[in-house]
């Protein structure tokens, strides 16, 4: 036992090195069209390590958008058990969650795209059925407990989905537009923290039936 | 004269047949990683030609941006000089007709995300300048108006860009999720007409000091 510990660990960490590099580059450069040869570079290992651990190229953008989705995922899967919990602020939490979300992965809806196109059958049905599915599920229960309670407006589910999805990416995932349009080399923690709130709002509004009112404006700090 | 004329005529004809066919190409397959020998495929012509009329891939890509862009430009333009309309009618119009542009052209922000990232310093500028400047100028004209006239909540111009660029462009631009996800071929005109209302509600509501009240659904059908 003593000798088969550290060599899983040490495969863990490989994985995770190789995982890290490809995800700090195309977080880094905006772009997911990275070589296994930039991984490699980043990483300080062999780009053959690569191939060993997964397979190919397709199997380490898989890995990366595993890695990435997991916690996401796991906070949406308690914030749903909760179902004490008020759906205005259940749905509060996971519209702000995704913009957090987005804002820590800029990539991670071009990833999806070019992984639902492109990857193998089985990877695609995973990331529709582990990923996707989950999301817009999640949000559709807590959509119809709100209509039940008489709190939301009937919205269509799938719309919904790609609107909060479109929302929550846009800041993030145009940073060459961001720069060269509106001067924004990053977007800094007060413009993050202006987008996470006012997303939310706007959404949260655009779904409640009776919006809170007389409140014109809002302060800019929190 | 007689003799200039249709050679100027076929230059223009040449032209608009390589921007249609790499615009088409961009849509059907929903990227925007095209070469020119598909182009030349498609459009029947050669591939030299590109070269000769654009100079190089980035020179067709930034036509093909150019011809998408006009018209939604022109329409924005007529309807900021519209001053006599309320904000409200006139920021349901913008939203609208934003939506109804990334259905016509779902490849249209990747293609400016990309542009911006890699064209040449002179082709970076003018879309900053004469399409993202007059959309987000345009934009906030009319949130400027709808505050001053305690019609709508004060909100950040910067998000609110990147939340309606995003929002309107989202069902359309990733055509692979919808398929493998929701097991949808393409948005077909009802599920459009659905989405163009929703988002433009959902950012109307998000907006307005006094959202209308006392719908709690709307019809489905228009």
């Amino acid at each position: 036992m003593g000798a088969v510990k550290p060599a899983r660990e040490s495969t863990k960490a490989t994985q995770k090195r190789l995982i890290s590099a490809a995800s700090e580059i195309m977080r880094e450069e905006d772009r997911i069209n990275i070589t296994l040869q930039e991984v490699a570079s980043k990483s300080g290992l062999n780009s053959a390590l690569v191939r060993y651990h997964f397979g190919n190229k397709e199997g380490l953008m898989f890995a990366v958008l595993e890695s990435d989705i997991t916690n996401g995922l796991d906070m949406l899967e308690r914030l749903l058990e909760h179902t004490d919990m008020s759906p205005i602020q259940q749905m509060r939490l996971h519209v702000s969650g995704m913009v957090e979300s987005y804002a820590r992965i800029p990539y991670l809806n071009r990833l999806i795209q070019v992984m639902t196109r492109d990857a193998t059958k089985e990877r695609v049905h995973w990331i529709a059925t582990e990923v996707i599915h989950k999301i817009a599920n999640g949000q559709k229960s807590i959509l119809d407990r709100g209509v039940e309670q008489g709190l939301f407006r009937q919205v269509d589910p799938v719309s919904f989905y790609f609107t909060v999805v479109g929302a929550a990416d846009s800041l993030y995932s145009q940073r060459f537009v961001l720069n060269s349009a509106f001067g924004l080399d990053r977007v800094d923690p007060v413009m993050h923290r202006t987008n996470v709130r006012q997303i939310t709002d706007i959404l949260m509004r655009g779904l409640l039936v009776t919006p809170p009112e007389g409140r014109k404006t809002r302060p800019a700090a929190q």
